[in-house]
């Protein structure tokens, strides 16, 4: 029915506004579907773990296609079924983080990687995509605060995540309709106020097209 | 220096006939590296294994991926830099098993893994490719024969492994001048005669090449 993605920085507070729009769309009566990549899958989380525990420097290419690859399981068994069951989909990274720590960041990129997703993945792509808006210097801060290690990807440099923000500038500027930004800098509650008024705005569409 | 990728259906003998022409190789003078795929490098490794012991179900992309994955960190690791120290390296396994196994067998298509391939390895291409050359059945009778229990590819239903055959038939037939047919039926040491004489006639043509 309604496939959702989130994105953003690590620290950009999208995996939190995550839980409570998901509780949010089921009070108004919605099925949803919440779900992270890398993972949500038994083999998509086996490659996560390659990906982030892994004490072997990956090339940068290998790193993509774990990720790819990961998201092939993902998609083909959990999303596309979801999907077919009308279930409203929310997907705490996708595509396009590929895109903006590999293909950006990790500088093989974007059209390449944009490339080989589209041969891979197919049609099902997101219908809209939120972007959590928050500077990669208040990100850090937030992830000091974080009482779990972090992982392999979250250890990069300050410059490497300054990267994949510009990464992400990039995707917005070809992507206008789809992707929306948020102010991530706001309240938590005011966060998820914006975030309602985008999925709301995206059902009333889905709605009046499915009328038309 | 040279490239040699050898290539074939399981239980064809490439295996057996490749530490033999590494040794008649290094006594011809040579330096010498024999390694294969998936693997031939730490984390090459450990994706061979997900890829290899699974008890989950890769989608024909996902698996695809691995293979590639495996083989960048591969090619990136070991196979270019003992090409640049003029090192000839022998590969049991590349490029053409993936396009074959999971292109042709799992029905992706060629096209879209030569893509694919195209894109996330380069330039770094296979000089000569020797295809062992028996026909599934004979290679199933060998199969049953070893000792060692098969892994999740060469446990797949014989239909798979004659499709996979058929695919080795598209490749060759695309790749007359770089894929050379040796006849993987006669004994070991025929077989080792004719890998032995289009290496010689290679590495002729790389020096006759060089000297020009």
């Amino acid at each position: 029915m309604l496939f959702i993605t989130l994105e953003g920085i690590d620290g950009s507070g999208k995996t939190t506004v995550s839980k409570m729009l998901k509780d949010s769309l089921i009070q108004s009566g919605h099925r949803v579907l919440l779900t992270r990549e890398p993972g949500g899958e038994p083999l998509a989380e086996d490659i996560r773990k390659l990906i982030l525990d892994t004490n072997q420097k990956p090339t940068p290419w290998t790193e993509t296609l774990l990720y790819i690859a990961a998201r092939k399981q993902h998609l083909d068994n959990v999303i596309i079924p979801a999907l077919k069951e009308g279930i409203i989909v929310i997907c705490d990274r996708f595509m396009d983080s590929t895109s903006a720590y590999q293909g950006y960041a990790r500088n093989i990129g974007i059209a390449d990687v944009e490339e080989v997703q589209n041969i891979v993945l197919g049609l099902t792509k997101p219908d809209v995509t939120i972007f959590f808006d928050i500077t990669p210097k208040e990100a850090q801060i937030r992830l000091l605060n974080r009482k779990r290690n972090p992982d392999r990807i979250e250890k990069e440099s300050q410059k490497f995540h300054e990267s994949v923000y510009e990464g992400y500038q990039m995707l917005i500027s070809e992507n206008t309709e789809r992707i929306k930004i948020v102010d991530s800098r706001k309240p938590i509650n005011e966060v998820l106020q914006q975030v309602k008024f985008i999925i709301d705005n995206a059902i009333g569409d889905l709605i009046s097209n499915h009328n038309d």
